[in-house]
Protein backbone atom coordinates (compact mmCIF):
# COMPACT_ATOMS: atom_id res chain seq x y z
CA UNK A 1 0.00 0.00 0.00
CA UNK A 2 1.87 3.06 -1.20
CA UNK A 3 5.35 1.59 -0.95
CA UNK A 4 4.82 -0.37 -4.75
CA UNK A 5 6.39 1.49 -7.61
CA UNK A 6 5.06 4.31 -8.97
CA UNK A 7 3.76 2.71 -12.70
CA UNK A 8 5.18 4.52 -15.33
CA UNK A 9 1.73 5.51 -16.83
CA UNK A 10 1.06 7.19 -13.49
CA UNK A 11 4.46 9.60 -14.34
CA UNK A 12 3.12 10.04 -17.91
CA UNK A 13 -0.22 11.56 -16.14
CA UNK A 14 1.20 13.86 -13.72
CA UNK A 15 3.54 15.38 -16.26
CA UNK A 16 0.70 15.79 -18.51
CA UNK A 17 -1.24 17.23 -15.74
CA UNK A 18 1.68 19.84 -14.49
CA UNK A 19 1.23 21.21 -18.48
CA UNK A 20 -2.45 21.78 -17.69
CA UNK A 21 -1.64 23.58 -14.31
CA UNK A 22 0.90 25.77 -16.41
CA UNK A 23 -1.64 26.41 -18.86
CA UNK A 24 -3.93 27.50 -16.16
CA UNK A 25 -1.81 29.45 -14.69
CA UNK A 26 -1.41 31.28 -17.80
CA UNK A 27 -4.36 31.95 -18.34
CA UNK A 28 -5.64 33.14 -15.13
CA UNK A 29 -2.34 35.81 -15.59
CA UNK A 30 -3.68 37.01 -18.52
CA UNK A 31 -7.45 36.97 -17.15
CA UNK A 32 -6.29 39.07 -14.59
CA UNK A 33 -4.40 41.53 -16.89
CA UNK A 34 -7.30 42.12 -18.53
CA UNK A 35 -9.33 43.01 -14.90
CA UNK A 36 -7.05 44.73 -13.78
CA UNK A 37 -7.69 47.28 -17.01
CA UNK A 38 -11.45 46.55 -16.20
CA UNK A 39 -10.71 47.97 -12.57
CA UNK A 40 -9.06 51.01 -14.57
CA UNK A 41 -11.59 51.71 -16.48
CA UNK A 42 -14.30 51.45 -13.63
CA UNK A 43 -12.13 53.78 -11.35
CA UNK A 44 -11.69 56.50 -13.94
CA UNK A 45 -15.05 56.81 -14.90
CA UNK A 46 -16.37 56.23 -10.62
CA UNK A 47 -18.28 52.76 -11.67
CA UNK A 48 -19.04 50.39 -9.00
CA UNK A 49 -16.20 48.01 -8.21
CA UNK A 50 -18.55 45.18 -7.96
CA UNK A 51 -21.71 44.22 -10.48
CA UNK A 52 -23.67 41.22 -8.69
CA UNK A 53 -26.60 41.23 -11.43
CA UNK A 54 -23.25 40.70 -13.60
CA UNK A 55 -21.66 38.03 -11.86
CA UNK A 56 -24.71 35.85 -11.32
CA UNK A 57 -25.47 35.69 -15.12
CA UNK A 58 -21.82 35.07 -15.88
CA UNK A 59 -22.12 32.11 -12.76
CA UNK A 60 -24.67 30.36 -14.69
CA UNK A 61 -23.27 30.69 -18.17
CA UNK A 62 -20.63 28.86 -16.63
CA UNK A 63 -22.46 26.68 -14.87
CA UNK A 64 -23.89 25.64 -18.13
CA UNK A 65 -20.96 25.36 -19.80
CA UNK A 66 -19.33 23.79 -17.05
CA UNK A 67 -22.14 20.88 -17.27
CA UNK A 68 -21.87 20.25 -20.74
CA UNK A 69 -17.77 18.89 -20.25
CA UNK A 70 -18.58 17.18 -17.54
CA UNK A 71 -17.64 19.47 -14.57
CA UNK A 72 -19.15 19.41 -11.22
CA UNK A 73 -20.89 22.67 -10.73
CA UNK A 74 -20.03 23.29 -7.12
CA UNK A 75 -16.57 22.83 -8.19
CA UNK A 76 -16.80 25.75 -11.14
CA UNK A 77 -18.89 27.83 -8.29
CA UNK A 78 -16.41 28.08 -5.96
CA UNK A 79 -13.57 28.25 -8.49
CA UNK A 80 -15.06 31.72 -10.58
CA UNK A 81 -16.21 32.89 -7.07
CA UNK A 82 -12.59 32.81 -5.57
CA UNK A 83 -11.60 34.34 -9.16
CA UNK A 84 -14.20 37.37 -9.32
CA UNK A 85 -13.48 37.98 -5.52
CA UNK A 86 -10.36 38.40 -6.13
CA UNK A 87 -10.85 40.55 -8.99
CA UNK A 88 -13.62 42.73 -7.31
CA UNK A 89 -10.42 43.31 -4.64
CA UNK A 90 -8.33 44.48 -6.81
CA UNK A 91 -10.96 46.74 -8.67
CA UNK A 92 -11.65 48.51 -5.13
CA UNK A 93 -8.29 48.69 -4.00
CA UNK A 94 -7.88 50.85 -7.05
CA UNK A 95 -10.55 52.90 -6.41
CA UNK A 96 -9.55 53.80 -2.85
CA UNK A 97 -6.17 54.26 -4.22
CA UNK A 98 -7.44 57.36 -6.36
CA UNK A 99 -9.10 58.25 -3.73
CA UNK B 1 -22.68 56.24 -10.61
CA UNK B 2 -23.80 53.10 -12.41
CA UNK B 3 -25.90 54.68 -14.75
CA UNK B 4 -23.81 56.16 -17.26
CA UNK B 5 -23.14 53.93 -20.64
CA UNK B 6 -21.07 51.17 -20.76
CA UNK B 7 -17.63 52.41 -22.57
CA UNK B 8 -16.93 50.14 -25.69
CA UNK B 9 -13.94 48.99 -24.11
CA UNK B 10 -15.28 47.54 -21.05
CA UNK B 11 -17.79 45.42 -23.61
CA UNK B 12 -15.04 44.67 -25.69
CA UNK B 13 -12.69 43.84 -22.14
CA UNK B 14 -15.63 41.43 -21.07
CA UNK B 15 -15.55 39.44 -24.16
CA UNK B 16 -12.04 38.78 -23.76
CA UNK B 17 -12.65 37.48 -20.65
CA UNK B 18 -15.41 35.07 -21.64
CA UNK B 19 -12.48 33.82 -24.01
CA UNK B 20 -10.24 32.81 -21.29
CA UNK B 21 -13.09 31.78 -18.85
CA UNK B 22 -13.94 28.82 -22.01
CA UNK B 23 -10.11 28.06 -21.98
CA UNK B 24 -10.08 27.80 -18.13
CA UNK B 25 -13.11 25.38 -18.15
CA UNK B 26 -11.29 23.22 -21.08
CA UNK B 27 -8.12 23.12 -19.01
CA UNK B 28 -10.04 21.95 -16.44
CA UNK B 29 -12.09 19.35 -18.15
CA UNK B 30 -8.79 17.77 -19.72
CA UNK B 31 -7.36 18.09 -16.30
CA UNK B 32 -10.13 15.69 -14.82
CA UNK B 33 -10.24 13.51 -17.76
CA UNK B 34 -6.13 12.97 -16.94
CA UNK B 35 -6.95 12.85 -12.81
CA UNK B 36 -10.04 10.39 -14.23
CA UNK B 37 -7.62 8.01 -15.10
CA UNK B 38 -5.13 8.89 -12.40
CA UNK B 39 -7.91 7.37 -9.84
CA UNK B 40 -8.56 4.23 -11.82
CA UNK B 41 -4.69 3.50 -11.58
CA UNK B 42 -5.12 4.24 -8.19
CA UNK B 43 -7.48 2.15 -7.38
CA UNK B 44 -6.43 -0.80 -9.49
CA UNK B 45 -2.78 -0.95 -7.54
CA UNK B 46 -4.50 -0.48 -4.12
CA UNK B 47 -2.53 3.07 -4.05
CA UNK B 48 -4.18 5.54 -1.50
CA UNK B 49 -5.91 8.01 -3.27
CA UNK B 50 -4.41 10.74 -1.02
CA UNK B 51 -0.76 12.06 -1.39
CA UNK B 52 -0.14 14.63 0.91
CA UNK B 53 3.74 15.12 0.21
CA UNK B 54 3.17 15.14 -3.28
CA UNK B 55 0.18 17.59 -2.73
CA UNK B 56 2.50 19.59 -0.87
CA UNK B 57 5.30 20.14 -3.01
CA UNK B 58 2.50 20.39 -6.02
CA UNK B 59 1.24 23.76 -4.49
CA UNK B 60 5.04 25.00 -3.80
CA UNK B 61 5.69 24.92 -6.98
CA UNK B 62 2.57 26.37 -8.66
CA UNK B 63 2.88 29.42 -6.05
CA UNK B 64 6.21 30.05 -7.64
CA UNK B 65 5.71 30.01 -10.97
CA UNK B 66 2.06 31.97 -9.80
CA UNK B 67 4.47 34.81 -8.03
CA UNK B 68 6.52 34.90 -11.71
CA UNK B 69 3.44 35.66 -13.43
CA UNK B 70 2.25 38.44 -10.86
CA UNK B 71 -0.41 36.44 -9.50
CA UNK B 72 -1.36 36.01 -5.45
CA UNK B 73 -0.33 33.17 -3.56
CA UNK B 74 -3.10 32.53 -1.51
CA UNK B 75 -5.53 32.90 -4.49
CA UNK B 76 -3.77 30.09 -6.40
CA UNK B 77 -3.45 28.05 -2.90
CA UNK B 78 -7.20 28.44 -2.66
CA UNK B 79 -7.87 27.45 -6.35
CA UNK B 80 -5.37 24.61 -6.73
CA UNK B 81 -6.44 23.17 -3.27
CA UNK B 82 -10.20 23.08 -4.53
CA UNK B 83 -9.61 21.51 -7.90
CA UNK B 84 -7.16 18.69 -6.01
CA UNK B 85 -9.57 18.51 -3.23
CA UNK B 86 -12.44 17.32 -6.11
CA UNK B 87 -9.86 15.34 -7.45
CA UNK B 88 -9.12 13.37 -4.43
CA UNK B 89 -12.87 13.02 -3.83
CA UNK B 90 -13.47 11.14 -7.47
CA UNK B 91 -10.38 9.00 -6.76
CA UNK B 92 -12.08 7.86 -3.51
CA UNK B 93 -15.49 6.85 -4.61
CA UNK B 94 -13.54 5.16 -7.73
CA UNK B 95 -11.69 3.11 -4.92
CA UNK B 96 -14.82 3.09 -2.66
CA UNK B 97 -17.47 1.73 -5.90
CA UNK B 98 -14.35 -1.18 -6.27
CA UNK B 99 -14.77 -2.32 -2.77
Amino acid sequence: MGSAPVPAELLTLRDSIDVIDAELLQALAKRFALTGRVGELKASMDLEPFDGVREAEKLERLRTMAAELGLSASLIDDLFSRIMREAVLNHKQLKEARG
